[in-house]
């Protein structure tokens, strides 16, 4: 008898079919004598509807008061899912986020789990029911109700595996798991089997848009592997899990493209100690979310001077820019420009650390395809790059037939 | 300073127009420097939706599971409604019947509240917020959602008035208090100043829609005076407290209507002890609430038999014509007949105790009005009349002439 958390998110319970059909594949599980707990998230229209009613009330709501409004959708879905599974003659209850001993801090919006009291939980799944957790919620230490942010259900769904020292984590959702790029973009991206933790994760934030990093940096701490697989068919998904050595075999393990950044450049900004440090933190006092940052070697001579480009989410550009007309005061550069028609495309893979001359590869597959680079930016297991906007599906299809060729 | 709940219902808050008319309310009693605790039910048409969810999944979902859906309904009201203060640039923040610290039995969808631990309010209250309480919702003692079954919002603000041992208790509603008669059904109908727990029960339970009878049962228990008015207008209200002496000096406080019974009669039952005992305990395990019972005397020598005679609920007269054809077997009864086209007209006052002939002016108004009377039911504080469906608004408009003539 295994322990199994699974993981549904908004878009496999978005209406009541969709709630059937997810207590029909947990009903499977249970019937093979499994233990299951589930969480689950919002219905996929439900939180819009929520969001629209605080917006007619409060443009700017507290976070305190917006936590209490969103915690009803997840708390909605487990009602549901419990009622579904009645339905099926199985045992079933509902927990809210707070009740299955989900603790966390005291940010509103974007709580981080402290620790989970599994006790409730051990105790309904020892008198045979199936256990519906409430994801992306918890309890702040004095008895308020949070919410995990963006992502916040993989978060609950890992942290209970953990917690519950549970046999199989699987992150159900629309797609068959982790390709080695968008198969909207690329038709020929095939399906992993397994990626490490790392790869993963900067295959999320560079885009990939199937789990948000925080949620796989969690795994990968508490050593969690898990399972992202269809909630739409019986197809095996792919494995999260730590890095093994034969993982470096594979120099690249993706290709992902990022549409949703903006690029904003300092011109000629003095080169002078302590300027990076003195724009960045004003950024992030901004809560301005950056992400590539490229300085290169100054020019002039008298008074020698810079250009720093970064990149940031497109819908943060105004912010941003309104933060660096704030710094004209105490910083004298020349000019800011900004540029929202880019794409960022990454090339990302662990075996890029015992292989070399994939950078190279890279930027010859780009040239060849004329295609300009605007930025570059890389760590030690990933190349990104930057690319005009109307570029970038075709730089991340070359990109791809370069590093997995189609086999004949 | 004082301490006040107020109470708004589902119509108070049924949009966010609403919600936002009754922020300013609470905001000039606020601004007057009182504390202000504010007990909320779901808007309107939220509990409907979250129903047909329920009921595409499961038509008979468990009570548990439906308790933990519609508290989601109140819970998105009280943190609209904060949001709505705090854009009055008021403090306030939100609790859910468990965070208010309201515990209750473990009966769910109508359960009882045991008691309040209002510390968690007080120190809210002392922080200089107005707190907001989710109505309708209290926690089971193992930690279970519960709700507390119709007019349990009511219940709530009465409850917490007596825990917080508040100076006022204001129940606010569409209307402008407790009137002589429904208003729709007789346009002369006259608010009430004041009314007496046992006439509010009574009018409660015999049709008046203004409240369910057991808030102001749980009331009168604890003696919380409380007001019941419009949130639409400023108008003084009505208030319901302990009986006066001068309140005898009004000889009929109200006539109530209800159309939403049925009636069935059981013929030539035996004439045996228990026979009644019998039937209505087989009607109680159903969980068919009985209103008026008529047994006459019997007729017949040999085998001496009686007709008996029940009204109910018309939602549950199927199920009550089920219960009586299971106890064929064991009592041997002519027939059945029932008859949902009847009417209850009612007159309630204290004052009858201490007036007499109030009965006879009862039945010869209606003799006046040749409308038959099918059944009579008399308690110390009130008559109640069953008449034909089609007669039943003419006999509420003919007894409040009769006991409420037009001064010219």
């Amino acid at each position: 008898m295994a322990l199994i958390v699974q993981k549904y998110g908004g878009s496999s319970v978005k209406d009541t079919d969709r709630i059937k059909n997810v207590a029909k594949r947990v009903a499977e599980y249970r019937q093979k004598g499994d233990q299951i707990v589930v969480v689950v998230s919002a219905m996929g229209g439900g939180t819009d509807n929520l969001i629209r009613l605080a917006s007619e009330i409060n443009q700017v709501p507290s976070e305190r008061e917006m936590d209490m409004l969103l915690a009803t959708g997840e708390q909605t879905t487990i009602a549901l899912l419990a009622m579904a599974l009645h339905s099926l003659d199985l045992e079933a209850v509902s927990l809210t986020g707070p009740q299955a001993g989900i603790m966390t801090d005291e940010v509103h919006a974007k709580a981080k789990i402290k620790n989970i009291s599994p006790k409730q939980v051990y105790n309904m799944l020892d008198e045979g029911n199936v256990v519906i957790v409430a994801g992306f919620q918890g309890m702040s230490p004095d008895g308020r109700i949070t919410t995990l942010g963006r992502g916040g259900s993989d978060l609950t769904a890992i942290a209970l595996a953990s917690a519950l020292e549970a046999d199989l984590c699987q992150i159900y959702t629309d797609v068959d798991g982790v390709y080695t790029t968008d198969p909207r973009v690329v038709s020929k991206a095939k399906k992993l089997d397994e990626i490490s933790y790392d790869e993963m994760i900067e295959l999320s934030s560079l885009g990939a848009r199937v789990m948000q990093s925080r949620s796989v940096e969690f795994a990968k701490k508490y050593n969690v592997r898990f399972e992202v697989r269809s909630s739409l068919n019986n197809n095996p998904g792919t494995i999260v899990k730590e890095e093994t050595d034969s993982m470096e075999d594979v120099v690249v393990r993706g290709v992902s493209l990022d549409e949703n950044q903006a690029k904003v450049t300092l011109v000629r900004v003095p080169d002078t100690p302590g300027m990076a440090a003195r724009i960045f933190s004003a950024l992030a006092v901004g809560a301005i979310n950056v992400d590539m940052i490229v300085q290169n070697i100054s020019h002039g001579s008298a008074t020698p001077a810079t250009d720093i480009s970064f990149t940031t989410d497109k819908p943060d550009l105004l912010k941003a820019l309104k933060v660096i007309e704030g710094l004209r005061k105490e910083i004298e550069f020349a000019e800011v420009i900004s540029d929202e028609d880019i794409a960022k495309v990454s090339v990302v893979g662990v075996g890029m650390r015992t292989h070399s001359g994939i950078a190279a590869k890279v930027f010859e597959t780009l040239a060849a395809g004329r295609i300009n680079i605007e930025m570059i930016s890389t760590s030690e297991i990933k190349i990104s790059v930057v690319v005009e906007l109307e570029k970038g599906k075709t730089a991340t299809q070359q990109l791809h037939d370069a590093f997995f060729p189609v086999e004949n």
